[in-house]
């Protein structure tokens, strides 16, 4: 497949790298600015090496890479909310030219389900975005292949927060001084807000509510809670009952919820560092628990690649 | 697609039963002696009735059921090592007919997984065979959607074996103890060799190994050691060291083991009961680690039924 991708952060790069491995070819990549287009195919290390010393991926402009003539675009600019722009409008002139469209962007699948899932029938193209929910962990195409019979999810669907908290437990440590240490580690971000305050597990719960209900949740729809404010003498609490607390999404029943819970200290949920973990309940096949690395740009580029290998032909 | 179930045990059963809630229909079934045919459709609960009352599904001959006008042999006889047969016969039958072919049985894509492949090349049919690695836990599908990028597996593959390792380690009881504990649980077979010497999941690790590096691996090419001879005193020790014991399969480097080793007492691999865990190292994708009920009628029947409906139409 010819692949254009929109974003050249550390999941666009790892797109643009792996491409070939997986028998794909790059000919558009655009970062907020700039673009290159060579419908030959790019060269990876020529584009990012631009990038890094010149600020820019090529001389072109975003417009190029979107109209340059690919089967399928990867969407990995930075998640928005509420009009989840300009994620969405890439995503809509994509489908209007009956591409595919493969999504690492959690925005529209998340604030705008019901116009992406319109524009997807009205067109040639299909829309995936397994990279959007737990990085490399195959959470939705796992959904796909238990076809309906998934009742509820839950599971650690942060692994920044995860990170902080299993420290807190581990170390004795106060929020504010594992956040510091996260933030040194390049584990959270400068701000870290999304990461803590719960909206980015929020927003892969609203997904998966939408997978799994069909229907057009929004982040308006969760209840959300998150870590930081959240003192260290609780987890001593939990220790002392054989617990410990892990920022827990939910997905059941209709109702979408992510904040602090208690779970067994050594129990399935309780994964450690920067590991995500999904469980699943299923009518016939019991509960299954899919964990591994939750983010980083090979780990969700490599779900990305294999969400354009699950794409039909074109004609 | 309409299914000839052969074998009507556990897993048999329950893809009678569970067949129209996937939108499939059952239109012949046998087990080791009779069969019974009906092109428009199987009455499940008819069925097994007869078989619990009268001891056989039907009153044709099992040949009646393998030369129905079915889109899917279900293959889910007892597994049998060495020929695989009858299962094989089954299997050939059926692809020499242009016919989808689903395993719950190990033993052909066990034991002759070089002649099963040559034959489906030949044929219009597909062969899966989820069912057979794992019970309910998607393993061969998430290897297949990580496309190639899979460079080793191991895990926990026999759930009554780790129910026994569970016990000892838990409450400090003999290997025979838990083992008559298991049988009158129903969790260990009266008969329970093919679980405790480690062949049932030297067979699930044969047909991993030849998935994952495309070739013809036999259960003569693992290297296998139970847990029969085990002492209480070996879990002891091991706990002392925060360690425990379970019965492991690898395939990694070409090559296939199963034996006890020591892992982490609280670690991903010490699953708890029967329960089963895959765990996949990956190019890109970090390590993924599956978990859920590696056995079970209707689990294994819903990793059959899954399959089935991943199977392409047929002419």
């Amino acid at each position: 497949m010819k692949l254009a991708v929109l974003g050249a952060g550390d999941v666009g790069g790892s797109v643009l790298e792996l491409a070939g491995e997986y028998g794909h070819e790059v000919v558009a990549v655009a970062d907020s600015t700039t673009a290159a287009v060579d419908e030959e195919g790019l060269d990876a290390a020529a584009v990012l090496s631009r990038k890094r010393n010149r600020g820019g991926v090529g001389s072109a402009e975003v417009e190029a890479a979107l109209s340059a003539d690919y089967d399928v675009l990867v969407e990995a600019t930075p998640t928005t909310l509420g009009d989840a722009e300009p994620g969405f409008s890439h995503v809509r002139q994509a489908l209007e030219r009956d591409r595919h469209v493969v999504l690492a962007n959690k925005g529209p699948v998340a604030e705008r389900y019901a116009d992406v899932r319109a524009l997807e029938a009205d067109s040639a193209g299909t829309v995936l975005f397994e990279a959007a929910v737990g990085g490399a962990i195959p959470v939705l195409s796992t959904i796909a292949g238990l076809e309906g019979q998934v009742t509820a999810a839950r599971g650690v669907l942060n692994g920044t927060a995860n990170f902080i908290l299993s420290r807190m437990a581990a170390e004795g440590l106060g929020y504010e001084h594992v956040l510091a240490e996260a933030q040194d580690l390049g584990v959270a971000e400068p701000d870290p807000t999304f990461d803590v305050e719960g909206t980015d597990a929020a927003l892969k719960c609203v997904i998966l509510a939408n997978v799994l209900f069909d229907d057009a949740y929004t982040l308006a729809d969760a209840a959300v809670e998150g870590i930081a404010d959240l003192p260290g003498s609780a987890l001593e609490l939990a220790a002392e009952d054989g617990r410990t607390i892990r920022l827990i999404g939910e997905v059941t029943d209709g109702t979408v919820r992510v904040g602090p819970r208690l779970v067994p200290e050594h129990g399935t949920l309780a994964v450690s560092g920067t590991l995500n973990i999904v469980q699943l309940d299923t009518t016939h096949a019991g509960r299954l628990n899919i964990s591994g690395r939750g983010a980083g740009g090979a780990e969700t580029a490599s779900a990305v690649l294999a969400d354009v290998g699950r794409l039909p032909g074109l004609e």
